[in-house]
């Protein structure tokens, strides 16, 4: 039965006053609960495997009934092992120290004052994604460890799924006598629920959106929220002329093939024209052995006839896929100019042994993460030793490359005097 | 002459890309060019003093002419003293240290990754304000100062006096040989011209609005782009049952009267209802004295009967006048939740000698900056040793409270490996 405009907003206003409500709350715990609770929900997935994997069973039949293509299926499927790896991230989280409560300023002034600068949760996130039921978990749990709020909504293919793994969380909280409106989960597939929670600037103080571009796009044209916003990670690897040979083959190879489908894999190298007649048939030998399509310009394609033509699209390109764009670069110039102009801003790598151009490439590229002699696969906030992370943030303020536990706070100045007054 | 709408395109293009272009070179600049540019301006406006107060001039003459209301006069008004304060401005933001190339995170990982989090240009800001004309020299000194390139949108009032002062800026950066678009100033009164700079996402990382609420809310309805918006300082003081009567006194007359048009101006009072009755007609006796109107509830008017009575849109009001809101409370947790309701998140501050409640309003208080016996005018970078600022957020994301150089800045990871491949 379609819902009225009125019983809509109904529901998106009740989400939101708990949301609201519970931060109150939740801001409040200090590391001990927050731990406790972790603790709970993570022994509550391990006691209740049998129901989360019968609910998975159900959006999975759904799935096959409706024809979703195999990828998704696959993000979709969860089994003992998908299990586990919510129980080791929740344990992880545990493991994070607190991020509020953090002091970054404090000075005693001339003028009396005392002044702290003293992290704080957000307050309330909105969290929308697409089929992978973990989200659900992992988002949460970084949630409640900040002291946020946190609005769920999943994508419908895994509302069953993601809905129990949810529950888990307020059962946990109502029997610590918690808020359970501090993990919200839209239970309703009216695509004008989510358009009406994107108007809730008076409500939700963030947005995470996890999927695709095009979701992203769509959420962004939506709301005026601050949007944590990951759009797509068109990495590069550009191998300078002074690079170790055998240095690029590893870091390319691993950068493009590691994983094809994940934002920190590489979709477009640039080689140094003084190297490319030498490097570039054994880096692409590599690539087609492994069943990899490089895609170049005229350049390349004279060096190495398996090269197929590349139009400018491609350089705008994120395949996701066993797919490479490839550019002969006059130089480090050409190569900084190219990534500035198709990159996405996400993490280019300069293979190089030339420290003085590695620095300026580090330097000059206007990246979340810029790197030299590593693999782009390496961009991931557990990897940098951050801890979990909700996504990884290719805009510039606040949140820029993983958005992981620090960046899920804020900050208040607190001023203590005796009894100061202004001049 | 009306522009068509091709030629405000054109118009808005033409700056985009010349502020883009200079972000390349400006981002660059180590702590000692900038500081020499940063002289250099100030050399030259005092040197140029007459030309800019005879530009003023013109600008006064025009307020005059179309009957401008005294307070935009008087905001408008330039003389020694004031390009004095300019001067001055300039010669503390040189001496704050540079807040580009700081690195708040640094690992060496088990991968063998060395990370480093380092701060950087933000990149583009658009300064769009009213009146004052020493905001444009204040925030183009910022911009410079935090390697980031601006465009400048003045008031129409003030346009000869900012535009002088932007002359110089660029005039300077021109002979140093530096891109004079990194400091651009829209000459053109067409207010289709703001409204398309604002679509200008992919060349604008963040709009710094200067003004009323009107003009704020109507700059964030016409944009995507993020905004360090500063809503309204509708601040409050809550006399708490503990506080000391003599520095209740003193705290709450400074916060509502030292001056009344800044949005650290306290707009409401609390007290606490166990201590209403004696210390209240004190506290009013001060405020009416000196001019002062107050506006409370009925409790408040029993007490004392030159209370006006106060209606629910009064708690809501930046009044930024000689009037005060006025409300007993029945304890702290309801002085809380009434600024909760009614506050807008800017400073307040309790007195009291209880630390204990103390430590729980300033816990509580989800206000950028909360305040424990001070005065809220308190509320300003410069009082907190933070340095000139382009204003105070009221926002939650990236900066909040003053905005510093300190927040001019976003931050990239550096990753530098021997050869790094991702297992």
């Amino acid at each position: 039965m379609k819902q009225s405009r009125a019983e809509t907003l109904a529901e998106v206003l009740k989400i939101c006053n708990e949301a609201k409500s519970a931060t109150k709350i939740i801001s409040k715990l200090d590391e001990a609960s927050k731990n406790r609770i972790l603790m709970q929900v993570k022994n509550a997935i391990i006691v209740n495997k049998n129901q989360i994997l019968k609910a998975n069973k159900i959006d999975l039949e759904n799935a096959h009934k409706n024809g979703l293509e195999s990828s998704k299926i696959d993000r979709l499927l969860m089994d003992e092992n998908k299990i586990n790896n919510i129980v080791n991230s929740i344990d992880e989280i545990i493991n994070l120290p607190d991020p509020v409560g953090k002091i970054s300023y404090n000075v005693t002034r001339p003028n009396g004052l005392n002044i702290r600068r003293i992290t704080t949760p957000i307050g309330v996130l909105l969290a929308i994604y697409e089929s992978r039921p973990n989200v659900t978990a992992d988002i949460a749990s970084l949630a409640i460890k900040s002291g946020n709020v946190v609005i769920l909504r999943s994508g419908s293919e895994s509302i069953n799924s993601s809905k129990i793994l949810a529950d888990i969380f307020k059962k946990v909280l109502a029997e610590n006598n918690l808020p359970s409106g501090a993990v919200s989960f839209c239970n309703n597939p009216n695509r004008e629920l989510i358009k009406e929670l994107l108007k809730m600037d008076k409500f939700i103080d963030v947005v995470i959106p996890r999927g695709g571009k095009s979701l992203i796009l769509a959420i962004a044209k939506h709301t005026r929220i601050p949007l944590f916003k990951h759009l797509d990670g068109n990495c590069h690897t550009y191998i300078h002329e002074d690079a170790d040979f055998e240095k690029a083959r590893k870091i390319l190879f691993n950068a493009k093939m590691r994983r094809v489908g994940i934002c920190g894999a590489t979709e477009s190298v640039l080689v140094d024209k003084k190297v490319a007649r030498k490097i570039l048939p054994i880096l692409i030998d590599d690539l087609i052995n492994a069943g990899c399509e490089v895609r170049g310009d005229n350049l390349s394609r004279q060096i190495d006839k398996r090269v197929k033509k590349a139009n400018k699209k491609d350089y705008y390109q994120e395949y996701l896929d066993k797919i490479l764009s490839l550019k002969v670069v006059n130089d480090i110039n050409e190569a900084i100019d190219h990534i500035a102009k198709f990159g996405s801003s996400h993490t280019e790598s300069i293979v190089t042994e030339n420290s003085e151009s590695a620095q300026k490439f580090l330097s000059e590229v206007d990246s979340a993460i810029v790197m030299h002699n590593a693999s782009t696969q390496f961009a991931d906030g557990g990897e940098f030793g951050l801890g979990a992370e909700v996504g990884i943030s290719t805009g510039r303020l606040h949140a820029r490359g993983p958005v992981g536990l620090e960046q899920l706070t804020t900050y208040k100045y607190q001023v203590v005097a005796e009894c100061a007054i202004r001049k």
